[in-house]
């Protein structure tokens, strides 16, 4: 079915108590796509300016994301700059460039227009909303967001939701959205704007997955090195998309095997600055970590 | 084998953002002994004052704990008074009156000396150890703590350690016993400690379990009514180390079970002020939730 996503393809200025990386390649399209290639052909749909260089557009390629959806502007690619203390949960931004994507206009090229699986990563609403409305009839549509739209831009963020199956959205920013601090009532409250399945990021907690008739909450897996957490959440949301993306069929059992799969490409995420662990990251590595989340979770019945 | 618990009885004030409790039934043995009371034979090493009513005495004795090591002292029980705000997991501290705990001096009935697993609710780690030194050979030792014997008595909780095989432990106090801000290699540094199993409590976001060979994390119920978190970490040890003791076989796969139980009856505990739940709390609904965090937690192979 493929798999499409809209977001930004940035570099990344980023300090932990770790190390330093400057000026590396970074952005929530960037992490996604490149977990997701692990499952399904993936569609890249982003800006970056004159200054981005081949070798990161080489990269993707090398990871077989198809990149006719790549703008390249007039102008400089997107930068931030961010920090983390001891407490990896939470960045620190200290600088955010827009560049070229104040002016993002997404234009989707012809072969993209069918595309089954969409995820609208962490940018304006009104631009996810541009992009949905150019895909032709879409089977799933994942979005994340982050309280600078749900500060700025609410209305808006909200029409996007409407149109949204899956949101999935970090713990703070799912009680900031629905103005709810018991995440159960958080969780059923977004839901009446739209979204069918939420799913609430913990960084090193992991993740709960609410619908309907169901709920799931899937551990983090303890890592004794984690250097950066930059991209977690989108390489997150990239396991989860493009496993779900690759088996083609929506069940409460493929949703939570999704988001292992998801968790699973986030723990290997934050082992190392930028997108470097995929550098070298193989399938096997992924099957078996998925085992060891099995390992980390069972216990046995009464 | 039977299971003895030394720790506190006290009455509480409480105050979350749902309602507020005065001089209620609380202390970290009540909640422990009352959990584990579903499980196994319960022996309560306490100390209360002359004017702790014969109702909660009762109320113990209804759960078929043996209370002939609960002391009556002159002077006043123990009190404590705590504020929660939104975020349940943080207690803030009004204001603790010893009482008859500053001199207490616990001394166990002779029917209690071979009892096989022993748990040393969080108090003065001294006290800790002289509880230990009067059991003949337990077969299985838990113990828990916190923050202000860390800062106050860390040689004497380090020396009560090294004859203990499970500490049960707050995410935070972990790390401050520790020094170490990550908790694989905090877990392994308190290991160094004496304890061969840390299990790590996360309040809403459930418990890691670290052994030498193994890693278990077990999820906390997303409950919409969270009323009052307090007791909810000894109601956890209470329902572990009687499910542990009811079957008296220390295995990876009977620690795993017995953690889910103690999140279970955690769970159940926080769905109202003081002991509440317990007094209606039945068998049947254990097993039922014990059932939902198998259901929470489940996913297939891939």
């Amino acid at each position: 079915m493929g798999l499409l996503v809209v977001g930004s393809v940035a570099f990344d200025s980023v300090e932990t108590p770790f190390g330093k990386a400057k000026d590396v390649l970074g952005g929530s399209a960037t992490y996604f796509s490149t977990a997701a290639s692990y499952f399904t052909d993936v569609r890249l749909v982003a800006v970056v300016g004159r200054d981005f260089p081949e070798k990161h557009i080489n990269f993707l390629k090398k990871k077989k994301i198809d990149v006719r959806g790549l703008q390249k502007a007039k102008g400089k690619t997107f930068r931030w700059k961010g920090k983390y203390d001891f407490d990896l949960n939470q960045a620190q931004t200290l600088d955010t460039q827009l560049n070229v994507f104040a002016s993002f206009n997404p234009k989707l090229p012809e072969a993209y227009k069918d595309t089954g699986y969409v995820f609208l990563a962490n940018i304006d609403p009104v631009l996810q909303l541009e992009v949905l409305r150019q895909v032709k009839r879409p089977k799933l549509v994942a979005c994340d967001t982050m309280n600078f739209w749900i500060e700025r831009k609410l209305k808006e963020l909200k029409k996007t939701l409407k149109f949204v199956d899956i949101l999935t959205i970090n713990e703070a920013e799912a009680r900031e959205l629905s103005k709810e601090s018991n995440l159960v009532k958080a969780a059923r409250r977004i839901m009446s704007y739209g979204p069918e399945i939420i799913i609430i990021k913990r960084g090193e907690y992991g993740a709960l997955m609410f619908s309907d008739s169901s709920v799931f909450s899937a551990p983090a897996y303890p890592i004794e090195s984690v250097f950066d957490p930059t991209g977690a959440g989108d390489s997150f949301a990239g396991g989860f998309m493009g496993y779900l993306s690759s088996v083609d069929n929506i069940t409460d059992a493929n949703i939570r095997q999704a988001i292992i799969v998801g968790s699973v490409m986030a723990s290997f995420d934050v082992e190392d600055f930028s997108l470097n662990r995929f550098k070298k990251l193989t399938t096997v590595e992924i099957e078996n970590r998925y085992d060891e989340f099995k390992q980390l979770t069972y216990f046995d019945d009464l």
